[in-house]
């Protein structure tokens, strides 16, 4: 290609970083020409790319955009510096460690003009892509409940937020987006179990403005690792397994099931299940890749910062609800989203 | 034996009632006399025993106790007519179909100094009697989160309650008496998506008194059929599936997974994972040993009245919970023991 | 119905011969007449026929058929007996001891030209049965491999044949059966590792005459219970479990998998999975139905006894093979037939 | 360290190649210096080390020793020019296309002195060497049979050798590896699919020298990939998954299931079923290790070249018995050794 290649900078080595150099340095279009991190680069992990201790080392670079993949709480000092240095970004998710915080993100990229994401990487992953799709064709019917299971033993790495900020985001976000519905309203219950300053279990029941229910459960405190996603409804059930990215249908009862001995255990009736066969693409390279595709000013479908501040809103609603064990509407988002737009003008 | 065997009848025999009409007519010490049901008796399900249409004609051959498996709805009147009558009782699950009906069902067995008790037959599946034994000797640890699931496609029964009282009463049962604790609050949300009058799907999330999390989802929407209760805690997770009567422990880890493939699928870490090899009884079986043994004034490990009502009462709660879309706390049961043994005396 | 309902016998009440007993008992258009077992029945299996201790007595009762469910070594002798008799006769798997005393059975039922059959009641699982249909409408493309897998636990009940006549005459019977197409040859290898007189496990690879590869794993001595048989060919593979009567068609890639870290585990490419919805009635019922419809002259779909000779002779090779670590040919069963064919003119 | 690093090469960069790269490349105490590929690196796996066209090329840059992983009909030319050049050379499994170049091999760096070894990988899975240690320790009690299954759609990837060759010499060595014991007999089924040169799938039954039972099923034309190993004996059942480095242990039955509707599914009896923690280290990483440690001179636990020869031996005998559809001896290795060992005096 003739066409010039998007410059490409880093911030943050850690276990998330290094993903992100790695695809970055083989995507196409991009050049990966610097990464940011305090404490250097020991593994070679920056893979060629000029390795800085500071942002503005990493700007001084010139960059078309960045990926912000350092702890959650320097979400905002660093995607308010990328804003101001007029430097689109990718930002890792949560979008920020406060709603306040990813708030102000939003405007700022938003005064900019500049793209900006959130990495949701979840929304990405194949099983998923294909259910969002498949709910809407219909195949499903009526969507009567969405449940989800995130657990597993915790992951060595600093936890600079709690498991709903940290792991439940996740959840929130891929929820409102599959069934493209807000949150109407959550009730949680969380513990802290492990000696952490933050929450490291959580149990939420909730519904979405359309009515449908909603289920998760959060936690870093399981030997089991799963992240499960099943959604109910008028036809069967849909479960997708984002770790084998596998998708698979269990349609309604089609036969009722005669032979006694079996009808105990397998229920009354059985409809087919199908595991789809999808194609299985990594992730994050098509997170990458619909990021670059959207800095370039292609038709692009990425998280938008708007997305990644309710996700963090609805988290914190969350949050509240556990700790005042109470159910908890969710503010509107038309009514915010009125009220922002107003704000901006 | 030269003993004399006990004389027992049966109210219903519609699917659940033919179970306990084939225990019955094998159990020793006991002898089936009689079976009560308006529609008799198609398919020869009362093995030999007498064959009444009404609950005086079932009386008058002389009982020492019966087995009430008629619908909820039914349960209080043909309870008090025993009562009434000096016949000790077993009541199908959910004891009654209201709160109220089941307080007039403890009063009068307790009235009358009867032994009367509730079919909460999970209680009696070899996976959740070892899970018990296990928790009470301490293998899990401090108890974080009791999970249960219980869903399949609808069984083409009547259902002349909805699912929170027909099958989530299982989960509240065994909840409380698994981690040997009340409830102290439940949020849940429900829907009715089938047509059927009753709520058909419920989400619940909640705590015991003693701060262990709790969640249940329960439907008759799923097309896969599960009996799932897992309790996380200080050591592990414990999963029982009470369809086959498994036992599983996943230990926490033991060894951190450095093949970094492998940890992306399993997780940081890996503990043992053991299937328990325990007896495995029939539960319908079991409870009926220990009904039979109460009646004849052995030691017992029966579900008493007390039991069955306070489930009910939880379950009403839920329902109204589900309702208003709120968290609700339960009454203090010592309170409420307490209000009744003053009542009592 | 008028119609005279046919007289039937159960020669047997072991743990087999109670499951007839059930069956035979509720059977539309049959009357169990008499049960035959010299131990008598000591748990009411027989539900109301009259039991008798021999063979003559139960003759004596008139009968239209019998199902003979007493030890192998006995078919021969009670088989005789029935053809001499003029009663048709359903034959427990195997049909005898021996290829010889299966010959002999042949030929009586033949001269008497009465209804025969023999009891491979794994034809008539479901999942079985939805296979060979699948199969013969061409699902499969070309056959390639028929791979079978029956083990666990050893049954105490009385063994007077080892492994291969009890248990892989199951295998031998349905793989020729799925695959219309008889063995061409057999390589075996067993062990008697428990003190029995007879092989307790078994290992068998071999061919069928259209060269289609079959491998049978076949024992009383592995702790998992499992009963698998897999069809791989042109367009991919199905699985039949008939412990659960589950049949499921994994379907050739349809996709390149790109993602690496998955296809290390799953394979280059993956296509659909299907299990199917199909109807289950208990594979007892069916063949008993069968049975009668043939003994009422209605079209029918029986296991013949030739058939069940066959399978005999397959299993005395297999044996064979076994004994002396070598790889064996069948004798053709069309030069055998034509045999036959002659014999009888 | 002030010791200085073992100079290591590499020969070849397909895909087997390019995992090589990446471990050799960070591998304590080697320094990775030239990798040979006629085709060149094109995307950068040679991770900073110069890459040549030719072996004359890669052994001028002064080579301790070399891993060959290039295709295996040209296992034979690399490793005898290595033996030539005074190189150790860990060489990929198979050790050679056919037995007699594998004896040339072993012949080449005997007589040269040099540490040499096959890169049979399934070994240092850790489900393997967990599973070998506890046959050791003798938690099996007495072995009676190994079963392997080793399945998956085709790679897309050159195939000079059949699949008994390709895959099947994984089953061959891993098998004589952990029951200590060599392959006495075998009886083979292979069928050639796909329109290749080669036999794309294999069924053998077999026994090893001290009478234990063999089965074997590999191919490439399966949708469903298996990379399984059990053994069976007089204790229980021992399962080995080297996809997921999972091993389990499945108890001999401690209570019978007394349970009628479980024990049908479940069979007469269960012990206790555990999958065990065991330490994950990738199993090419370990490979690596040993051989480093060999080639340094320390104690270790490499694959020698007269075991990878024994073991395309007996694929020789595999391929041999089903192209003859007979069953064949393997000729005593103790025998052979002993010739060996005469030849080298």
């Amino acid at each position: 290609m003739s066409k010039q290649n998007l410059r490409a900078g880093l911030v943050g080595l850690g276990a998330m970083g290094r993903n992100h150099a790695r695809v970055l340095a083989s995507l196409d279009g991009v050049e990966l020409v610097g990464v940011m991190d305090p404490a250097g680069d020991a593994t070679g992990a920056a893979r060629g790319a000029q390795v800085v201790a500071t942002l503005p080392e990493l700007l001084a670079l010139g960059l078309d955009y960045a990926v912000v993949a350092c702890p959650t709480v320097l979400h905002e000092e660093a995607g308010l510096a990328l804003a101001e240095a007029g430097v689109c970004a990718l930002i890792e998710k949560p979008l920020a460690h406060t709603a306040a915080a990813a708030r102000r993100l939003v405007d700022a990229f938003d005064r900019a003009g500049l793209v900006a994401g959130v990495g949701h990487i979840e929304r990405f992953n194949p099983a998923l892509q294909s259910l969002r799709s498949r709910l809407e064709a219909g195949e499903l019917g009526e969507m009567y409940q969405v449940v989800t299971r995130r657990q597993g033993p915790f992951p060595q790495r600093i936890a600079d937020v709690g498991v709903i900020k940290d792991l439940a985001t996740h959840d929130i976000d891929l929820t409102s987006w599959m069934a493209g519905c807000p949150y109407a309203s959550v009730s949680a219950r969380a513990v802290s179990k492990s000696g952490r300053r933050h929450e490291d279990m959580v149990a939420v029941v909730g519904e979405l403005a359309d009515g449908t229910m909603v289920s998760h459960l959060v936690n870093w405190l399981s030997p089991l690792k799963e992240r499960f996603t099943a959604v109910t409804g008028e036809r069967g059930c849909f479960v997708a397994d984002t770790l084998t990215a596998d998708l698979t249908f269990h349609a309604n009862g089609a036969f009722a099931t005669e032979w006694e001995a079996l009808s105990a255990f397998r229920g009354a009736a059985e409809g087919d299940m199908v595991r789809f066969a999808i194609p299985k693409r990594e992730p994050l390279l098509v997170e990458h890749e619909r990021f670059r595709d959207a800095v370039e000013g292609k038709a692009n479908d990425i998280v938008t910062l708007v997305q990644g501040l309710r996700t963090v809103e609805v988290a914190e609603v969350v949050l509240d609800s556990a700790r005042r064990k109470t159910s908890l509407p969710l503010q509107s988002p038309h009514a915010r989203n009125l009220a922002a737009l107003t704000q901006r003008s």
